[in-house]
């Protein structure tokens, strides 16, 4: 088993080596990463400039390519260009922070990982909650036994699976639960700054936590504290509204052109 | 009605000024966009620094604020702070581009609109296909026809529409079409150099065509001369497969931790 390791928090992050180190007994590891941190990257790609790689190793273990670029770039270059052999399985983290509910959409390490859906070789996004202290190598161990488990059942190619590492500080997650993604919106807020040129600019303050109580979503379950695997899709299609759409849309007005 | 008119191309670019004059008849327009074109931005939001803003005039007619982020931010920034009052609606374009099949996930000018649906404003994106001449005034003429038809429809708050404008070098759209997103995967090349350190780069070529033969997505109905009109949705939860999952993932092996 050939397997593809990436992250959106840059190739010298210490998630992404320990993630490396405990796939390491599963397979052959390749390590395509970004040069410097992705985070809120989303599923950016680059087109208008060229994309740089290093050979580089990194604390005398991790050798891998940096490329100048997002996470989903690292994907496409790898598969393309950059890995001798197609990864049978990509696997993205570990992310210093969960990807849960609306963050998905934001998440350069889900990114990474869909990216890789869309070239048909099944991929795992795994995050770890933030707490005062990220243990990485103990969150590697049950990314290691998620990725096992999901080898055993065949994981399909177009699959993606995200999962989120509840903090660790509080003890050991209580269990596993595979969940829906939460659609809970975040309650933004900005804090106003006038700069010395007279400018208004604004700083992206803490989310507040969502408004909603829900049961049985990423959002709760990561909360009570168990590790959550959701399957996601890539086509963003909304069939309900879809057939609604074309009952009520009728002929359209053509525009007067 | 409050129209929020953003982008992903830059506040300066044509297909925002022509969007934001066919609208003007149907309500009072905000613009808040880019400073910098955001091609291929996708969903990123900015934490780690601060969005800085100015309020600008282009072209004597296009008065709005622009942003140094990308289009999410545009949309979180708007309704949290810069518009007097929280729009109705949000219309993201024109995209001198199309935005269809897997391209969505990487559009800026789509995540604007889904932004925009995370907080409970229904929201249209609108793209123009590339041809040699892109007419924006005359792709904003059919933009505005569809907007009118969604308000008559009264969209819901977390509706997402993605609108597709075929080229229309070669005459006008042969109607609108209401359709699937296509999941074709792009089949990438990159173009290999060496810069004079000695380190590989690699420039994203043009993706070639897709390989499958499809019917009624948007892929083929663009390709075919249709408006195209497909409705998101930003749950990502591959549900068919979550209850696969929960079935067959019984009891996780814990990690040894």
């Amino acid at each position: 088993m050939r397997i593809l390791v990436t992250n959106d928090d840059g190739i010298l992050a210490p998630g992404i080596a320990a993630l490396a180190a405990a796939l390491a007994p599963l397979g052959d590891i390749d390590v395509v990463a970004p040069e410097s941190g992705q985070s809120g990257a989303a599923h950016a790609i680059t087109f208008m400039a060229p994309l740089i790689t290093q050979r580089v190793t990194v604390g005398g273990t991790l050798a891998g390519w940096s490329v100048d670029g997002s996470p989903a770039d690292c994907v496409k270059l790898a598969v393309c260009e950059l890995c001798e052999q197609r990864p049978d399985l990509v696997v993205s983290g570990i992310n210093a922070g969960s990807n849960r509910g609306v963050d998905v959409i934001y998440s350069g390490t889900v990114a990474a990982a869909v990216e890789a859906a869309f070239i048909g070789i099944p991929s795992i996004a795994v995050s770890l909650e933030t707490s005062a202290e990220l243990d990485f190598p103990r969150a590697a161990v049950h990314a290691r036994a998620i990725v096992e488990r999901a080898i055993e059942l065949a994981i399909s190619p177009g699959m993606v699976l995200n999962v989120n590492i509840p903090r660790l500080d509080r003890g050991d997650p209580r269990g596993v639960k595979v969940v829906q993604q939460s659609t809970a919106p975040w309650t933004d807020t900005y804090d106003r700054r006038t700069d010395p040129r007279g400018r208004a600019y604004f700083w992206l303050t803490d989310q507040g936590d969502r408004e909603h109580e829900e049961h049985d979503t990423d959002l709760s379950a990561l909360r009570d504290g168990y590790v959550t695997i959701t399957p996601l899709q890539y086509d963003l299609t909304q069939y309900a509204q879809l057939k609604h759409l074309r009952d009520a849309w009728g002929d359209l007005p053509r525009g007067r052109s």
